[in-house]
């Protein structure tokens, strides 16, 4: 493995926490004594009580910095993914309160993690994320990332909507249902696994297509390779009623006629992890597996 | 079996459709020609062409019948079950298009089934509604009844809410998930089906509870008695993004601290089937059990 | 609540385990200085040392006791709820171990609550168990009492088993799958939740039916009412490749054509629970609910 | 694509049914009339009234033939694809009497099929199979092939098994349930649905491991790379209570200690479609999907 030079490392925390400041604080500190450039997202700037470091926007973080460390959780590091994803900034997530699949350092571990991967002790691991454009009478309206999955679904309806799926230009099926995901394997973890969905090894070259409560149960996940090109369709009622969203985090609003096209971004992801980095371990600690109450 | 004098029948259409109007005519001069007195549902004269028959807003209808026609569909029939459960009408279900599990004579079988009924050669299946409560601040602010179902759901946003669950008083679960679902035994073939609850028997003095997209996976389905008093409180963000449904029909709206409260509505419904109706050979036909398609 | 005065109790052990000693030899000393006649149930003498007490066969523990604790864990209590079913003992269930539905006492908890239900301190619990008789040529040639379920399960091959079910006489489905479970709400929380069934509130009077691994995805746990007759039928292959099994303990052979009855058996059992008992406390320890992995 | 050469095409048929010796001799005449050599599979032989045709053990068979035609259902084919992997023989299946996911070509479509088929009109699509490997105190003492899936089940007991699940040499979890199934995307749409896998898209390069009605709801299907090396260890009681089973047709009988290997056979198999062939039309029949019973 070739040892990366971190000479310029940028942080970025979770909006809110009394616990971010304390972390970010702490961590900055800590690189700058072994002489690394620090650069504070200006988002979480705010919530500092002191300006010590380099407060710049998230886009000249990404341009300067050869590595992102996210303090927060999961949703912080989606949010992170994504906007860095232009940028080939490989990615540290530290998670406040609770394990994450993405954001798998606890804060006890904060300092030696950081000092493992400034020596380059490391495992890297390289995530796609998907680009969703919605086309409307053949024009570009609206487009964004995701990092876990794309979701279609009813917005302000309480009825199911009906969705028609193409994969690679091929027609699926007509769907009556809450909504369909479409999620990445680093995806196939959250929102889908709660719709049934499969997991998804993390470097798998695949997508998974979820049907969120289908009126027909035949309606299964569909696992397809990383390069279709998924498209769908809301075709009944008002589309109005339907929104795409990404991560949870992103919503584009939808009108009749819009075609939602879903693929593969160009450009991935890469998260770092302490070297003994184990996924499965953690597929066993977030999904209680094998655990059982001790005695009552 | 006691024979009902069918002395005045409501009729009661679907609102839209070419071919309500005209099974809604057929079977009016069908009855009269039978010397029963016909009221056609307000909501229905309007889309047919000629004025014979005295029309009555709904709970006129409701007072005066001895049995009520609905024709068009379950979506149809939830509805009049609703405003019909106070009057103890018992209620007869013509399909207009596809199969229902409650408008189950097919718009060939109409008059035969009719004449059937009318000479008390029928099946009588009671059932009950649920009754929904909202209070805030100790105040109950709405109020409704459902046939199907009544479910908590996340509405404005993409994320999970978080529910708590008390069933007689006793805390059972606190829940995320996109919503939870209180269904009748009639409704356990509805929504309650597609987000993976059981089948409740017709008669089955029990609700269940189905979480929709729960976190947590091993937050199933739980089955109660008919008797239970549920309580439901969503306990995360603005609950402006929570609302509760009706069998897809009725939105209540809910606000911070609101306690939603479901529990049996003490006047059941009852349905009048064909003598020869079989409830699982309709699950059979509608679920596709056991049939397979035939040489390619 | 009547006050029962328990003058004579039989303990039940499992059938190994180096703990199950020392707690049988513990409570009986315990009982007999509150003046109380203990008999040890002679399936458990083998493993004590010493022979203070008295050691009689099940049937006599079943007549002579008013009530029997069981220390072991759910699959020893569930064997000691069929044995004792038709002498009318309120049972009592210790787990050394793991917590368990039914032994739901931990042994540190043993004197304490032993003591309480002496007192009278107790929540007591109804539970009913399952019959299934076994027909061949309208003779019956086998037949079991079940706690939890019953089923009816390929057994020597590894392809599925074709089986009709009847409730109530009624012609319900032909299931092709690896077996078909009918569980009690006792049961609902054990093999039947594995296969995807849902859970039934303790005290209800309901069954459910569920398909263990359907060909066809919408063959969905039917829950029906506590009265009803379930009869199924393996149609296909020689029925020698299916079994009969009651609580995952007893196994009855099938021949071709036999018909497989099960109902609700008349004798119901009395379970009793310290007097703080909570039924969806024990759910939520058991099934991980509303739980996450504190920081890793 | 490059039109092969189909100068010598074997026949292989179900082994009983009125219908299949018919097929056969109507395509060894049809195919005689084109000048291609016929070679009957010797297991079909003894169906058939006359002996017009050579015919040859299934090994020659796979040495001579340049294509093998399959008469029967999917179970037919499985065997086939397994006994010819070896070979490097195009298959093409026929089915009498439903519609298969692999024997796609109706009775009444296999003469035009395979004058289409000759005429190098049709699609080529590439499968893996499975090889299983049992090994005990490290020699190996049985193998197989699987083109559906390897399922490693409790055999002839009621009880749940425990098992211990590794991915290339990385421990995934230890799972207590009545099996485990690794699929081919080929075998996805079979068994492993059954037990609530994921629909992998036929050409996928991964495979899916399913647990059977596992005790812990959270263990959900996971997906793998194709070239995955598995590892399954069955760890609680005697493991002659254990088996694993190939496409439920050949079964390999277990004893203490032994590990069972699963990966990717090295040699895949082809199966020739109709040109017009769309295997998302097949899923759509199959499995029932957007489609609804008409008036009743």
């Amino acid at each position: 493995m070739i040892v990366r030079n971190f000479k310029t490392i940028g942080i970025i925390g979770r909006h809110s926490g009394p616990r971010v400041a304390e972390a970010v604080d702490a961590l900055s500190h800590h690189l700058r004594r072994k002489q690394i450039e620090v650069l504070i997202d200006d988002s979480t700037a705010s919530i500092l009580r002191t300006r010590e470091f380099a407060v710049v926007p998230r886009a000249e973080l990404g341009r300067r910095c050869d590595l992102a460390v996210i303090i927060g959780g999961d949703g912080t590091l989606l949010n992170a993914a994504r906007s860095l994803a232009d940028f080939d900034v490989p990615l540290v997530g530290i998670n406040l309160g609770y394990l994450g699949f993405l954001a798998d350092i606890s804060p006890h571990d904060m300092m030696a993690c950081m000092d493992d991967i400034l020596e380059g002790k490391y495992q890297s691991d390289e995530r796609f994320l998907l680009h969703v454009v919605i086309e409307r009478d053949g024009e570009l309206v609206s487009e964004s990332d995701a990092f876990n999955e794309v979701v279609v679904h009813k917005w302000n309806i309480a009825r199911m909507i009906e969705l028609e799926t193409y994969i690679d230009g091929q027609f699926v099926n007509k769907l009556r249902a809450d909504g369909i995901i479409i999620a990445t394997p680093t995806g196939s973890t959250a929102y889908a696994l709660s719709a049934g969905g499969p997991i998804l090894y993390p470097g798998l070259d695949a997508m998974v297509v979820v049907p969120v409560c289908p009126h027909t149960m035949s309606n299964r996940p569909i696992v397809i390779g990383g390069d279709s090109r998924i498209e769908v369709i809301v075709c009944n009622g008002p589309p109005e009623n339907s929104q795409a969203t990404c991560d949870g985090q992103i919503t584009l609003g939808l009108m009749g006629g819009d075609r939602i096209k879903i693929f593969k971004k160009e450009q991935p992801v890469r998260l770092l992890h302490p070297a003994r980095h184990d996924h499965f371990q953690i597929l066993r600690a977030k999904l209680h597996w094998a655990e059982t109450p001790t005695i009552s």
